[in-house]
């Protein structure tokens, strides 16, 4: 299943888009998508609508980001060997977790605004995993079965922010609007294999990252795995899984994100996100 | 006013404690305190509630959490100077930020369970500081006008996965049981000054840390306007503000707790916790 939420910010209702790509509405099924409305059990009770029975949006408007609100947004970082080279970090030797703000939030088409002040402001497209079942102690060969579905997130980043203003991370990674997720959470029978996604980004039409979750250096298995020795992964988490090389901070010069600038970004079968950069 | 919440863990309600320790249900007057329920409009609609007006509970059993659920919880890292010195850090030029995964918020007397493998869990009593208001671009000035209360936090912390595992501190920060709060959501009108609290924890039953927030490096109106120009912090958002000396990490030889230690802790106003250490 592809789920989303539709409407304007803080109003969206939760829906459906079907085979044909009608949305349908789900409201009277499901109170919201977050926490225990995203558990594994939740998702599997939707299946049983048939999705022609729901009602049809025929003008749903705004896609807001496709979790109502996130326990914790976990992101992964250096977790593409390309990328860890032109940032002139070394390759981790196990996963660097950091997190976002839970008011980063925003839908996949929201306008990304800037902060005040902000010189390095950065994009990272990555592939969003999110959880359907508390996760803790979990082996590699078992985590893929706590996972409820994937999204496209745009893990955006102000490296002034992050990196020179004394720690940690995530003071560079927590803005408003600074978090787009969607347009869809796909469910996980959709994706049989995370680790082979394309995904792109594009910065006013130039491609600036083309890539595939192949060259993670720690797989999705591997991340829910060791993150859940030292802690409880929950419903409705979302872990950015890191970002592929051609940010730009890696580029030469370097190139930052600039009011006027669109990036359009795309994970294989997760459909597409395209946000208008603005001043703060 | 002191705001509580009672019962099973998951089945908690909402109450206040009067003047004369009676704990009063307030159930039928707010859903629950998390988010927009902890907001400052929300908590002053309470106030006019004459509390001898609300049904006593006699025997409200298990104190849970102050909050049932927190948008972000966020820490303050090195932000007591001899703390900084024991820990063999140069004292920060701005507030170190990070956080704890949502799902390791736990009550005040919760049993702390140390994660398998753990060899170095270490204590930190501290402020706990919550949102009332949307807060971004703020002055130091106005700073505090955006909080709605304070509270006790053990900001429980496994060295070895904060410090030795690749980064970043969440790591170490966010195993199930390691974000004891409360016991009371204290109003900021009974806290006229957040930087004259002593603070103390004690393990098995001797002193370990004794300080007063008058020693922080950042002032609490400073942390607020500092991570507000970065991000925006929202209605239920904790900001545990950093813990003074004396933690294990800091002994020579080094101390970490093991299961049968017991941690008690009080901020000055704002209550006491009571843990025991178990095995994870």
């Amino acid at each position: 299943m592809k789920l989303l939420r539709v409407g304007p910010e803080g109003q969206e209702r939760p829906a459906l888009r079907d085979a044909e790509g009608r949305i349908r509405d789900l409201s009277a099924h499901v109170d919201d998508f977050a926490g225990a409305g995203v558990s594994l059990a939740a998702i599997d009770r939707l299946r049983a609508f048939d999705p022609a029975s729901l009602p049809e949006l025929t003008e749903p408007g705004r896609i807001g980001p496709c979790l109502a609100s996130v326990p914790t947004f976990f992101c992964i970082g250096l977790n593409y060997a390309q990328h860890a080279a032109e940032t002139g970090a070394t390759p981790p030797a196990e996963p660097i977790v950091f997190s976002k703000a839970a008011s980063a939030l925003s839908g996949p088409d929201d306008a990304v605004r800037l902060p005040r002040g902000s010189e390095k402001s950065d994009w990272e497209v990555e592939l969003g995993v999110v959880i359907g079942k508390r996760a803790q102690y979990v082996s590699v060969a078992e985590a893929l079965d706590y996972v409820v579905g994937y999204c496209v997130v745009n893990d955006v980043s102000e490296r002034a922010f992050q990196i020179e203003r004394g720690g940690q991370w995530i003071k560079g990674k927590s803005a408003p609007t600074f978090g787009p997720v969607g347009p869809w959470l796909v469910t996980a029978d959709e994706v049989p294999d995370p680790q082979a996604l394309h995904l792109s980004l594009a910065l006013n039409g130039t491609t600036m990252q083309d890539s595939t979750t192949a060259d993670m250096i720690f797989s999705v298995a591997e991340i829910i795995s060791h993150m859940s020795q030292m802690m409880a992964l929950v419903p409705g988490d979302i872990i950015a899984t890191g970002t592929p090389q051609g940010v730009g901070m890696g580029m030469s010069p370097q190139r930052f994100l600039r009011p006027g600038d669109v990036m359009e970004l795309e994970v294989e079968g997760l459909g597409r996100q395209r946000q208008d950069v603005v001043a703060g």
